[in-house]
């Protein structure tokens, strides 16, 4: 692989191993991991789930839908609030595959149930504390009320509920994860109790990548959603998800400038390479990506010492040691661990794997 | 134009009066405007400066710079360190175009004089006072080592000197600005002093937004070349670079959810449409957006009370007054100005006027 520009650079053995380890999980969980495909956004890497033995997705748009749906999934979760203005593409998926949307309003469960003409599936999204998008899962007559809509609707199909509980991304450690798990999974459980009476079919759908990788009380928890872990990243590893030897992409970035007397490095990758996601440490310093170390094949923990201190358009500095400038050359090439795998994947727009391989990528844009 | 989901709309008319504004404000000032096009990568955007009589044009890659050659840009700088490992690119340039390159170093001088085919510009970058790259604008006697390398190279030219004042970012109004200008300014005159008896021909090119919006005195400056000014971004009306009204571009975005509990709404917009830059407000609270006030044809000034508070990878949590979020119903567009357009643009990947005509963009990788 000759790299000479910023290129996004996949271990291939590393995906496998992160993607069998959460099929073995899920397994013991005895929950269904349908997963998220925002992270690696590729019809290729896809096709690594489905020789795990997976058969649904989640994606987060309805284009992403299509993107998957082209590629020969069947089954696919948008694990975001339905955006009545796509409407075409809802119906158009429903046609052909099958398709799970979230509602989390009434408003918006009669826009659905006016143009719907397919049948599909509908989560009802709640919140059990993350604060961002969903219903608070506490609210059970506004609840039955999106319910009734859904059911009314001889096309719509009531699913169940799906949560994310993002706030494990602040976490740090197993027990910090574990006990937003419990308290999520907790309220998941009696909103299901509450409703399984009249629905005896529903399941409870959650998803995150720290839970999912670190806790192992999956009860009441139907399926898994996590999406991260194919790839994990710097965020991941510092909640402790993950092993940094785990991370399983990094950008490939060739060396511009040296300031040893800032202790600087300049590398040709910047904010349209990584996106601007960042870390502080403990001083409170700002790291926008860590310098992983060379191994004989791929790469494997961060160089000590070493951090991405600030991201312009196409600049990234990198604050270094004496000894590793003094060691460096212009046109050397440094793998850098991205803070934030999706957004750095997102932007790269395809992959390279450790043999040269391109994986392509959906594209929003085009 | 029909917007159904996250939708970079662009106002030509304000697009063009800002390039027009720039370039008067060159003429005034006696300096060439090479303005820079990493903000809109777009030939279609590029056609209008040609129209306003702009030959020269700067990019911050080798890539950006094939697709404006292709595009009919005879003269283009490439304003980023000279990353070597592109050597056919630059040959494939330097044979086509007048090429100018940007070296800070004895090492990269030497090793582009070693690959060089065809006669191509070289400036050497110098740092006066942003510390991000670029040599030293006071260390005289490297700088000379670098010259020398240049000079004797019969296919090197040696140009002059160039600076980018990126600390103006931080500045706040008019007295700021003008003082960091002023500084660096002084900084540069000396410079091109000292090494003007050796080299009469060499010019100065000085480069940044808010110097080249606000500032008057332009003495020895020989080229500006702004970028951000064709669209201009809240960063930039934070700074007192532009006003509101000159924002040229807003990503459209419809409205998901609602939370009048906690004064939310939710957009589908998320972290892939906008990036991540902020600006902190006052108080310290972090913005990663306005929502514009639409007007009978665009948008306008800032909704007072309303910014995007939170990013996830889709979502955009928008903090909204009582009164708005009574008004909004699901489905709903609004227009959101980013904190820094470049970087919105660039994941956008393309534009739309406010006649729904198509603006294509450069896309590195494609």
């Amino acid at each position: 692989m000759n790299v000479v520009q910023p290129t996004l650079l996949l271990d291939e053995e590393k995906c496998k191993k992160n993607i069998l380890k959460m099929v073995n999980k899920a397994q013991e969980s005895k929950s269904v991991l349908r997963p998220h495909f925002k992270t690696h956004q590729s019809a290729e890497v896809g096709e690594w789930f489905k020789e795990a033995g997976i058969e649904k997705c989640a994606v987060s748009s309805l284009g992403m839908a299509e993107y998957f749906a082209h590629a020969g999934w069947k089954d696919i979760t948008v694990a975001f609030p339905l955006n009545v203005l796509e409407k075409e593409k809802v119906n158009r998926l429903a046609k052909t595959i099958t398709l799970n949307l979230c509602i989390e309003s009434t408003e918006t469960a009669r826009i659905l149930s006016d143009f719907v003409q397919h049948q599909l599936n509908v989560f009802v999204e709640v919140d059990a504390g993350y604060n961002r998008s969903g219903i608070s899962s506490e609210d059970y007559e506004e609840i039955a009320g999106i319910i009734d809509i859904i059911q009314q609707n001889k096309l719509l199909h009531f699913t169940g509920f799906l949560q994310h509980a993002g706030h494990t991304y602040q976490a740090k450690g197993k027990s910090e994860i574990d006990e937003i798990h419990a308290f999520t999974s907790d309220k998941m459980r009696s909103l299901k109790n509450h409703f399984q009476k009249k629905y005896p079919e529903i399941i409870v759908s959650n998803g995150d990548t720290p839970t999912c990788s670190v806790s192992e009380n999956f009860e009441g928890v139907d399926e898994m959603r996590p999406g991260n872990f194919i790839f994990y990243d710097v965020m991941q590893a510092e909640i402790g998800s993950c092993s940094y030897e785990e991370i399983a992409v990094a950008l490939a970035c060739p060396v511009v400038a040296k300031y040893p007397e800032r202790n600087e490095i300049v590398v040709y990758g910047g904010a349209v390479h990584f996106s601007k996601d960042r870390i502080e440490n403990e001083s409170g310093t700002s790291m926008y990506g860590l310098v992983a170390q060379k191994s004989a094949y791929g790469w494997g923990n961060p160089t000590p010492g070493l951090y991405m201190k600030k991201l312009s358009q196409e600049h990234g500095t990198i604050h270094a040691t004496d000894e590793f400038i003094r060691q460096t050359k212009i046109g050397d090439i440094l793998y850098i661990l991205p803070i934030h795998s999706c957004l750095t994947a997102n932007l790269m727009g395809k992959y390279f794997t450790l043999e040269g391989r391109e994986l392509g990528m959906y594209r929003f844009g085009f």
